[in-house]
């Protein structure tokens, strides 16, 4: 099974995702995603996934699942990249990717993941066991 | 044909390689890489194999020929995430991936890429072995 690999960037996590989604490599992600921000105390999670030239409802409750792993383990999260096709098949299929903060590229969403730990209490280290 | 999407973030350049690189695939990928360094100016490449786990010959020509174009373009470029297997392997094989500069993690490869910027006239890397 494929796995997609997981960078970190200085407090954030950048996955890209290439490869068709399956449920196993799915799966796969959200559990090693959630390790890697357990392990490395990452603030925020970039998805870029402009590589991707469809997002079906498969994957967007997929993307809404990681940002909310993400926000319950006190990361925010942004997925970034989408192709203006799909940005456009989206909306005219009535997916509204609830829950998920969206960003043009990378830079910009490492801009607002900032801003979002910015405005956080600054001191909200938990102690990772 | 798989294309490898290529992220900007700040004047850097991320690729990650996920699939299996075929010959249209390395071509595409050395291709786009050229186009984006020459539009973006970005003055270094981060190249990461972390879900590569094997790297043969062509996958070392094709790390060594991105290496030099875009060293020809004015960036400098570092393959960073390598696994341990792979490092074993590829000793053992005696491919020596010339010319190319490799970094443990993003983190490290971003370091050294700002160090190869700022130092542009002396290229010299204190690579202790």
């Amino acid at each position: 099974m494929q796995r997609i690999p997981i960078l970190q960037i200085g407090k954030l996590l950048l996955v890209t995702i290439q490869v068709d989604l399956m449920d196993q490599t799915a799966l796969a992600l959200q559990d090693d995603l959630a390790n890697k921000i357990q392990r490395s105390g990452a603030t925020g999670v970039l998805i870029d996934i402009s590589a991707l030239e469809m997002v079906d409802s498969f994957i967007g409750r997929m993307l809404a699942s990681i940002s909310g792993i993400a926000s319950v383990l006190g990361a925010s999260s942004v997925v970034v990249g989408m192709q203006p096709a799909v940005a456009i098949t989206l909306v005219e299929l009535g997916l509204s990717l609830d829950g998920v903060r969206t960003a043009l590229n990378v830079d910009r969403g490492m801009a607002l993941l900032r801003q979002a730990t910015e405005g956080q209490s600054d001191d909200n280290e938990s102690d990772g066991q």
